[in-house]
């Protein structure tokens, strides 16, 4: 990866992307920001080649374009730069929703630009620069969401690029994806958040007790709001299956803790706590890394 | 504290207070257990003072007895020893519901010895002694539980007991320790396996893009089933209204999910969001150790 790398907003992801591929590969990199403030930060640290506000020089030599802003901004910024892009220039974006970023950006980058959806399985409740980590991606996975028309070279070179930075990768297309992470990302979001809520209309008091085990199941309850606004949205249809599905399990389990008779109760609820562990245990998890 | 202390129990609990008891106070240890091989492990160790399965020689000089078995056996092992015990022994219990356990423990040491149930809020999903830290109770909070018969210098040696190998205490009586830790700490254990048993029954698929945030909601899934098992039957009143409020709480959210217009239904997700973060913000948790 020697080639010219312009990364597209200055967050937590955006700048750990930065940070890895200076880290790890000869790319020479750029970060493009909106506010002067941010984009200032990054200079300041000097650990990209380059940052700057000015989209158009950012884009105008890129090998690569990696779209790391909010989504709603995506489709706007795509339409500022394709002017100028070059045409073999391979584009992504790292949104945690597929089927719509891709149905829109895709037919942007139809004429200059090969472009292919991604979602790195990587971050944090941390958000912006100052929180970015070159070993953010090490041991993630990356799904890249090709459709029928994206070009089978940018699939190749995608995968090149995410492991470079330490992912593995896997291919899911958009739709699929996005029910997926409904299960495994956004209802885990949403129960972290909802768990906080609870506790905090029925027993805030508990709070004071809280352990590892509270600290742990609500972790990911502090981050962005703005940003999970937008991915339960987006994704509003398979989160809601997933949140009834949840319902469903909590409700049997209420039904159990009913039941006086412990000889009857003992071993319904025994079944679950080990189903759930030999699970849970078989998992091939990202080890913890500081960002816990 | 320079007494001698004998842990009932060689588990996680038992194993972490010999470990932390040694690394950080003058206390002579002695690690009683029914199997004579996890004794052995102990014994060969090297970390402990003595380690035994002769419960009778190991309850009969101590000037503190810390039950950490599981509830179920305490109260025998409780009538076995009172023949033997020094009528000055601070006796303690780590069991974490506490109203049943204190109403059968205080009884019996009603005659010799001094009772006070506690519960160090520290662990993992870990057990055994394999997995025992000296420095597990590092920064977490002992609940100490008196009732109206618990002598005063129970709670202040308690209170020393506790702190002297990394606690914050806090007293509570028995029955809103029960109820406080059905919020903070049965309702999370019960919704990590719910959350794992859900994704098994409908996308197991999913699992193999689990994430951090995936790992950290689920990490206490991997808890020991027996022991659960027992703690969530035990308070099941309590779980079961916390169950019953989270229920509530994600149903509210479906609802809000339905909802085809944005301009409604985002607003209300992004309060919920926003509340939860600075709510989760707000707490002091135990630092994250290598228990993650």
């Amino acid at each position: 990866m020697s080639s010219r790398v312009t990364i597209l907003g200055p967050g937590l992801l955006g700048g750990s992307l930065a940070l890895a591929l200076k880290a790890r590969t000869a790319a020479h990199v750029t970060v493009w920001g909106r506010r002067a403030e941010s984009v200032g930060e990054i200079a300041r640290s000097g650990c990209t080649d380059a940052a700057t506000t000015d989209l158009t020089a950012a884009a105008k030599d890129a090998d690569v374009i990696v779209f790391a802003t909010p989504v709603e901004v995506m489709a706007p910024l795509a339409r500022q730069i394709t002017p100028v892009l070059k045409s073999s220039a391979l584009v992504m974006d790292v949104g945690s929703v597929k089927a719509n970023v891709v149905s829109e950006l895709a037919p942007i980058f139809a004429g200059p630009g090969r472009f292919i959806g991604c979602h790195p399985m990587a971050g944090s409740e941390q958000t912006g620069f100052a929180a970015a980590r070159a070993d953010l991606f090490d041991g993630s996975v990356c799904i890249l969401t090709p459709d029928d028309a994206t070009p089978r070279d940018a699939i190749a070179d995608a995968t090149v690029f995410w492991q470079s930075v330490g992912c593995t990768t896997r291919t899911l297309a958009p739709a699929e994806h996005d029910q997926i992470v409904a299960w495994i990302s956004h209802l885990p979001h949403l129960l972290a958040a909802a768990l906080v809520q609870t506790v905090a209309d029925h027993s805030p008091a508990a709070f004071d007790f809280a352990g590892p085990g509270f600290r742990d199941t609500t972790r990911i309850a502090s981050g962005p709001p703005d940003m999970w606004t937008g991915i339960l949205g987006q994704n509003r249809a398979a989160v809601r299956i997933a949140v009834d599905g949840l319902i469903e399990k909590l409700r049997a389990l209420s039904t159990l803790l009913s039941d006086p008779a412990a000889e009857k109760r003992e071993p319904l609820i025994h079944r679950l706590l080990n189903q759930a562990k030999a699970q849970r245990d078989r998992l091939r998890l990202p080890k913890t890394p500081s960002d816990a």
